[in-house]
């Protein structure tokens, strides 16, 4: 045992002469005492910063955390439009510093329900849960592993709240308690932990523990509602309020074949064209580039000989050019001397890896993009491969990387994503430029960017339910279609992905589109289904709805833009004291009166859960009830999209692309009682459309114009 | 951005004035300043701690770590039977301080094989991982989580490494690469990442990178070979040398429906006699406590009206009593306020988490454990739930918790299966009396202690791969069969787990035994399958080879005890030269001549990779060759088990218990030229069987008569 006490004598007289972090035990306990009932000892007032939101702080935070390193300012003019909160509505925060970093507890009430955390992809209501905001591209298992976590969540009580950090924060939801502190005589089978309250009535109520690592203290920002949409809209807000895309980025997308041409490219483009199928981006994979993985960001001319007359054939069709590559710089790259000095002391693919936390590597990257693709018309970007793919090895940077800005690898993956947005972003920001791009990983304060996420999972149920959660943290998320293990499938996944934030469909590995054929091997032997021109119709119909919806669509988000309510959202956010949305993460508001409850390949029939009040079948007007849930059906045709009673959807003319004529030329669709206004302002300009004694009227065109007023329902 | 400013000053300036451990940007240039080809300013050389081990450290070590904090000593006496090594087989050790906590670097050589990091079940050569040795009860994914990880890793070349830390540390086997130096012209499709060589000639020898989080610094102990076995060898003498458990620990394990009673439990019992099935050890499930989840520790006297008396009973059958347990401890126990003021901040199920990291929890466990169980005669336990099962909620105690003694919640969870079998293993030794437990968890140094680990997975494949891998670290491991989807899976398992650490059929929830019934719920329906006596008879043979196979075992364990030899362990450690072997992850050696191959349901037959040199079927006796791959089958009636040329089996006798003078009563069996003679050495007793001109000659008895040499092949 002599090898034992010399490496713990040596440990704590080394430790206390150095003032380290990690605590021994006497300093544990006289600095940070173990209290019976798992108190702790400091606290911290909430100070109000904007209206309606408060900031407390923990220890002494880190100097590079999201809010710290921003690059949008808060949209503090929009605070006005939100109702006012009177004082903070949580008690003074709890905490501490530990030896492992730093500890939060706050207050959970009775029955409180608890959303967010960024892009979950399998979990929905978090109470009860343990999860870990760690940026991780193949969430596998329930941990909070995200493409694109926040460490940002809202409760059914109006309370939404931000912990400041760019650590793989750890959230105990309601499931971490203190220990018992009383013996009991016996056992007592009718109340199992004598030590503690099981009934809500007694107190019991619970508590959120959030565990920083590696960090000595935290802001905490609060959120006040009152309602739970109004904490997220607060959160948005400051965040720098919500992105409104350009028009032409909620048309139609299509990802054509890596391994195709500038004149294959140009086929496709223009059989769309010719057979009237709807598209605004056509997308190109890998293989435009020189290098890939790593990236040389370089044409190559073997298959693009003239890539600027490319994107004038494509744009001569009204098409926009959008670009894969990721951030990994290959050494035969033209980027490559310039950002060698801004990059991360490891590589990956053997290519630099940029430090996008700086501003020096931002500007080079951003620059270099500039001059080799904006000036040359190319509309935005697909930026991939910068969530720590494949967690376990090789396919990013270790969390021990250091990169020149200071900060580490965890907190660089942490804020990768959104970072590397803002490299492109702010190019097309400086030339006035509209873009609208997809993006593999994103984080808190994302509200503003042009950026929808996508992932290479596909599981059709997960991705609705990431559709669904991402409203609560401020993200887009787009549910793309690749494949379809059948026809049925095919159909499902597209009438989903027409009700999303961005609809695409990503043929990156087949040459046809997949209504041409489905199976893979067939589609890229030009073997195509026999009739499948019927597919194509039924395809072209339901891209076709995208088209009609885009006023809606675009209304939906210039509220985003204005005061942060997120244009695609869970039910319960819109009426969080209606315990049957509690558990709903299948069905999603579009906008603030139109509910989709998508079906699933093998599932002709649903359960649909409603909201409160009157609700009506989007498709034939019939009234549905509310309130209760019911089993509905759908043809192979249609999706369930449902409307509130009141409302008036405006729904377009079906154009090519969004910009077309057609998209100006809308039907208003009125619903029950056509009391609920439809309003799209943009700008100075407003569009206004209601209903009042049997009749429709128009104030303001924003260049719309409603040809026919339908009462469906 | 005028909070963002604000913010930034505010965190920098008190960051400085603190002296935080959270570095600036200014202070990480200063003190680590990244420098291009990713070097690492910090050297350690390696100081000689034993023969052939040797310690370099990094930083300023934690105070609380696996050696810092070791409750058995070095077996010190044990490194003379190891060869000598010369001097340190690693040049100078490189890491450094980092924001997260520290960084270790060492060197890779060509091709060099890296194994270990404890009980991994989903993988086994680790060159080109990334892994963190987090403990989990559920490791889905192949990411090092583990109910027992180990920061231990060794290598084809003779290297073991011990990182001695009580953190979840990452482990980056060679995948992370220092990032690219050099732009070049253009690109090189033959060699796409130009900076790096990829051909093993030119010196791109890789490195592995370990990052431990939350400490200033690390001691990292290299465990010299010359050979690979050696290096483990001298881990284990390190560790405090292998454990030999008593003969009954050998023989075979029954663990009873936790719903039953005394009664019904003795019923099983008087049935394996009077039906001739071997049993050495009943074990009981939760339902012999008065509560359990949390534990009283008590016996619930509706079902064991007469504890004394069942343990009487069982005794006299000639059968160990074993209970279940789990630490976390209920507010009605008897043990509550003893321990209360020695426990954790942070309740499990209503109940204390023990602060085993302590002496008084540990002493305060262990005295209550010995005047209820130990004193009346229970021979062992099963302590279950200690592995922080379901990682994501609720079932253990989070990172962030704090005990008396001074650890977090991470470094508790990475000791507190190790911890809590000493708490009970020290009760046993104080009065010398034989012990032999199962645990659900372990970690670093466990090789001294009398516990075999399980586990709630249950894929054969994986439950092998484990056994595979815990012989890399000091860990023994048990792939209990529970239930089968079929006869032959049944069977198969059964063949496997009587050639383990620990034969056990786990019955937790079947009344009777398996192979009266394999379904569920006809099994406690009392519906027996038809002729179930066939199949009963089959499981009889398998469970009668283990009770044959004691001698052979003892052996094993007692060179274990001796020299650190792991008695079953990959076929790599034994030729870490053959080629063929290093993907080997579905074979194992039973001690130093005995290999098993075993068969999964549904293949009937498989490949099988043998070792260099002449190997025979145990069976039979035929030669089936060495070196190389051959497809092997077996029949329903035999499980793959081959020996090496030239050796001596000791056979026993089949006893219905370890204990019984069948077990003494030895044929000798005698492959090839009978030239590697078997020893079995206990203590200053020793038995030798070798073969010489024919004839078989016995030199000691240790208690075992050889009625019989039978040259079988």
């Amino acid at each position: 045992m002599t090898l034992t006490r010399r490496t713990m004598a040596k440990g704590l007289a080394l430790g206390a002469a150095a003032g380290l972090s990690t605590l021994s035990h006497a300093d544990s306990e006289s600095r940070w005492e173990a209290q019976a009932d798992g108190g702790i000892p400091s606290e911290s007032s909430w100070g109000e910063v904007f209206p309606g939101v408060w900031m407390a702080t923990i220890g002494i935070p880190e100097w590079f955390t999201p809010v710290s390193s921003r690059l949008v300012p808060v949209q503090t003019e929009a605070f006005a439009k939100l109702p006012k909160v009177g004082a903070a509505p949580l008690p003074a925060v709890r905490g501490k510093r530990t030896s492992r970093g730093c500890v939060v507890r706050l207050p959970l009430r009775a029955n409180e329900q608890v959303y967010g955390l960024g892009l979950q992809f399998l979990s929905f209501s978090q109470r009860g849960k343990k999860k870990v905001v760690r940026v991780n591209a193949d969430p596998k298992l329930d941990t909070g592993d995200s493409h694109a976590p926040v460490p940002f969540y809202v409760t059914t009580e109006g309370i939404g709240i931000l912990i400041d950090t760019a650590r793989y924060a750890a959230f105990y939801i309601g499931d971490a308690r203190p220990r018992p502190t009383h013996p009991v005589e016996s056992v007592n089978s009718a109340n199992p932990d004598p030590n503690y309250a099981h009934d809500a009535q007694d107190g019991d109520l619970g508590q959120i523990t959030v565990e920083v690592p590696h960090a000595g203290g935290v802001d905490v920002y609060l959120f006040g509602g009152p309602e739970m949409l109004d904490a997220v809209r607060r959160y948005n807000v400051f965040s720098g309020g919500g992105v409104a895309p350009p028009e032409w980025g909620l048309g139609f997308w299509y990802r054509v074949d890596a391994g195709g041409t500038q004149q294959s490219a140009l086929a496709l483009a223009k059989e769309f064209r010719e057979r009237k199928m709807p598209c605004d981006v056509i997308g190109l994979e890998p293989g435009w580039q020189t290098h890939a993985y790593s990236c040389t960001f370089a044409w190559n001319r073997d298959r693009f000989p003239d890539p600027a007359g490319f994107v004038r054939s494509a744009q001569a069709m009204n098409l926009k050019v959008n670009l894969w590559e990721h951030s990994f710089t290959h050494p035969a790259s033209g980027l490559f001397s310039a950002i060698e000095a801004h990059s991360g002391d490891y590589g990956v693919w053997g290519g630099l890896v940029p430090d996008f936390a700086g501003e020096p590597a931002r500007a080079e990257f951003g620059a270099y993009h500039a001059k080799a693709f904006l000036d040359a018309g190319v509309s935005g970007f697909k930026l991939d491969e910068c969530d720590n793919s494949d967690y376990t090895g090789g396919w990013s940077f270790p969390e021990c990387s250091a990169f020149p800005s200071g900060v580490d690898g965890e907190q660089m993956h942490n804020v990768f994503g959104l970072r590397y947005q803002m490299a492109i972003w702010n190019e097309y920001r400086k030339r006035g430029l509209p873009t609208f791009n997809l993006v593999r990983s994103s984080g808190a304060l994302a509200a503003p960017y042009p950026f929808v996420l996508y992932s290479d999972l596909y599981g059709h149920r997960d991705f609705i339910r990431a559709l669904v959660n991402s409203g609560f943290s401020g993200l887009l998320w787009c549910p793309e279609v690749r494949d379809a293990v059948s026809e049925e499938d095919l159909i499902r996944r597209l009438q989903s992905v027409v009700f999303s934030p961005l609809a695409m469909i990503n043929g990156w590995y087949i040459k046809n589109p997949p209504w041409k054929q489905l199976n893979r091997k067939l589609n890229n032997a030009d073997q195509l289904l026999d009739g499948w021109e019927r597919l194509e119709a039924r395809c072209r119909e339901i891209i076709g709805w995208r088209m009609q919806l885009v006023p809606y669509l675009a209304a939906a988000f210039e509220r985003y833009a204005n005061d942060g309510t997120p244009p695609f959202r869970a039910l319960v956010l819109d009426n969080p004291k209606q315990k049957e949305l509690y558990a709903v993460d299948d069905q999603f508001m579009v906008g603030d009166r139109m509910m989709v409850a998508p079906l699933f390949a093998g599932e002709p029939s649903r359960k649909v859960v409603f909201p409160d009040g009157e609700w009506h079948d989007f498709w034939t007007g019939e009234a549905v009830g509310g309130g209760k849930e019911r089993t509905m059906t759908a043809s192979f045709e249609k999706i369930p999209v449902y409307v509130k009673s009141g409302s008036i959807v405006p729904w377009a003319d079906t154009g090519l692309f969004a910009l077309a004529p057609e998209t100006r030329r809308i039907s208003a669709l009125v619903y029950g009682d056509g009391s609920i206004p439809f309003v799209l302002a943009a700008g100075s300009e407003e569009l206004r459309l209601s209903w009042s004694h049997g009749q429709g009227h128009q104030e303001g065109t924003n260049g719309y114009e409603v040809y026919a007023w339908r009462k469906i329902g």
